[in-house]
């Protein structure tokens, strides 16, 4: 009893404390990265140096060099390559779209079109069919047929998080295509998935369902979108011409790169940390994701700075081949079941380098109740919710294979999707100390992690 | 004590319909405002049509005209403008700076600057002390006279919230001029009160102290700063010219631009929020202040749309001459006292449209505990944190004057100093679901003061 009355007592002494020893060392990661950080720099590199980075490219080889040599110069213990194949989907020159005739009167109206990734390029030109949805769709699906359907389905502004209203219009970009061609459709333009003012169309990954033929797919920018939208609406029949080139080459060979600081007390047991290295090929791929993969690079460099030595050993993965294939992934947890290897726990950035604002949990509610008052300690940088459910694209699989906790940054999103997969995801769209306090908050849990586990 | 009995069994319940009834109201304010805000067209409109307002230029006086029409057209009970004389202080003309010669030899290499805002104009030439800080120069004091005093204070990356840093560095900008022409001084430069990346100058207000000579003062954009503080460390001679052309015209009218909403059942009890539609002459003024005119003039739109009706009168007002004399917020307190009027409430946006992340309030702690659950209804909107201590220039006489309460708007503020009186305060660099956020946090907070009190 007496034991027990003791142990209440200093509970909150030796809490105290801790929070006291914690607080102190996310300080001096906070300071070590807003004065001697290298992400930005590092940013700058990938982006205007290298550039876009679609698996398959010579680019996206050249980020993986610059990855391991990085992460070698910033005193990882080993920096290694795990293979893994990848589909190599080429553009295939600019993709193309033109109004040509509105009521049978000839026009010449550019629209400013990226083809959809993935899908097969091809020349077309027919009376287009607008919906607003899938449902107008079914309702007008006789008149498809040898045709063009454009989806109109538009971003929900009055969703506070705009992650909701890019899964609910995403819908139309991932399987739109063969929803079209299902009723005889030649080609399909869907409304970019974003609620940008400018006229940027977005790119990004689509799946056809083999049962149908692959015709051209593409999106517009949101000006051209309101400007066709309006036109059929207007106007009974208006013809376009769509061309793009995209196509598949055989399979390429990709790495995951996998720098490693060694756990001092528990080095077979790993937690990772990552981002994607990949991006779309039209933009330098800066939000999505060089921002991930700077600030998980920017991790390992502040932990060697600040002479944090882990219990288990840290992983700092750069994955390869997100946007349109995942293999990157897979391969890593591949990997880690057919080794055996125990893993604690994977972290993912990609959402954009923007102010962080949380972290989302795949860990069960037990524990994610067990973690909320680590709220506390890193506020100061941002991060003020845990919220269940949460993860990224690339640490996934670790959790579907080895029931691994997951965690993936959230942050002020409003401005991401201007930008997703366009062209302007670029650099200069990056501030400095948004970008810095990402790595802050993500180290600041990994300590925690590391520390008290979860 | 049945009565007590049920109510404290009630009081739950009743707390609970409350809340229901309120977030509900929040979030039609919200879709409202998500759907059919105004504030990003108008903002447009100021920054596009108008441009950069400092008192006493023609562009104020329309600001004044167009935020007048504007409210009447948006179905304010009542516009009126109120009288207030401003100082009237011109650029005159484009500012000059070059490094002359470096240890006796000639240079030409320009240094991008802009006057201080209420500095005097001169024409100068001499030789560079560049110090650190204040301490510097007291040590230094013998060297400065006829020279030209360089203050190389930068903002504290550690600080996580950039404002600390503002108010840190800004003691070198308000008053460096004067403390080095105490010591004989001709010239002052400062490095810009800024973190941005690139070479813009940030201008601001800075104060002569009338018992030294009133010497030319201009801020230097970072990388300029930079490079003039490495010269000066690496050479004893660096000499340098600088030409500014500021001077005072004789005091201009101008007004604040007050709308009303009439309470319902007390109308003579006053709620206040607003901006200052003045800014720096060489922007648009577009995050300072052009986003809390327009977010003050959409609460308005937005509560005649969703058909709330206030109890107590609520006013809209769009400040005079919050830059360089304060004159409207000052103007507006002394009319209120004169008239015995009751403040119950003042707030105000002027820390850019960037997404909400709290409020500040001025109210006592009491006071600002009662109302900290409010939290819970602007959290899904993105306020999560009510802290002690806010308000605004525009409003602080009123807190003086009668004492009454204040809040300001706080945003994620990591990319304000970017932009802040700089040439790249534009339109292109406001986010418009940010600035409608900011919005809607503030009609919610109106709404729940009108309702409940303070």
């Amino acid at each position: 009893m007496r034991k027990v009355i003791i142990a209440i007592i200093l509970m909150p002494f030796i809490a105290n404390a801790q929070n006291k020893t914690d607080s102190a060392f996310i300080r001096k990661l906070s300071d070590n990265v807003m004065v001697y950080g290298k992400a930005y720099d590092n940013l700058h590199y990938l982006t205007k140096q290298i550039g876009g980075r679609l698996a398959g490219s010579s680019q996206f080889t050249k980020a993986v060099q610059w990855g391991k040599e990085t992460m070698q110069a910033m005193g990882a213990d080993t920096v290694f390559l795990q293979e893994c194949m990848m589909p190599h989907w080429e553009r295939g020159g600019t993709d193309k779209a033109t109004v040509v005739s509105v009521n049978g009167k000839k026009e010449k109206r550019a629209l400013d079109v990226l083809a959809l990734g993935n899908s097969m390029g091809g020349a077309v030109t027919s009376e287009v069919v607008a919906v607003a949805n899938f449902d107008e769709l079914e309702k007008r699906r006789n008149e498809v047929k040898g045709k063009i359907v454009y989806f109109n389905f538009g971003f929900n502004p009055t969703n506070l998080r705009p992650g909701k209203s890019y899964g609910e219009a995403g819908l139309y970009r991932r399987s739109g295509p063969s929803q079209a061609a299902k009723y005889g459709a030649i080609g399909v333009l869907i409304r970019s998935l974003t609620e940008a003012t400018d006229n940027n169309p977005h790119t990004g990954t689509m799946v056809y369902n083999d049962s149908f033929p692959k015709i051209p797919a593409a999106a517009l920018g949101l000006q051209d979108a309101d400007y066709l939208w309006k036109t059929c609406l207007q106007n009974a029949h208006v013809s376009v011409s769509l061309t793009t080139g995209g196509h598949f080459l055989p399979d390429a060979i990709g790495h995951n790169v996998i720098g490693e600081i060694k756990g001092t007390e528990h080095p077979g047991q790993f937690i990772t940390v990552g981002g994607h290295l990949d991006s779309w090929d039209v933009a330098e791929g800066a939000h999505d994701d060089g921002t991930g993969i700077v600030q998980t690079m920017e991790i390992l460099r502040a932990f060697k700075a600040t002479g944090f030595t882990p219990k288990h050993t840290i992983r700092f993965v750069l994955f390869a081949n997100e946007e349109n294939g995942s293999r990157g992934g897979l391969k890593y947890a591949e990997v880690a079941k057919a080794k055996g290897e125990k893993h604690l726990f994977a972290l993912e950035s990609d959402g954009g380098g923007f102010t962080p604002r949380g972290f989302g949990f795949t860990v069960g509610s037990d524990r994610l109740k067990k973690i909320k008052p680590w709220t506390e300690l890193l506020m100061p940088y941002g991060v003020y919710e845990f919220t269940e459910g949460g993860g990224g694209t690339d640490i996934e699989p670790l959790n579907k294979t080895l029931e691994t906790p997951l965690s993936g940054l959230q942050v002020d999103g409003q401005r991401y999707f201007d930008v997703h997969h366009a062209r302007n995801d670029v650099f200069e769209n990056v501030n400095k100390r948004e970008l810095n306090l990402g790595a802050i908050n993500m180290a600041g849990l990994l300590y925690l992690v590391d520390k008290y586990g979860l």
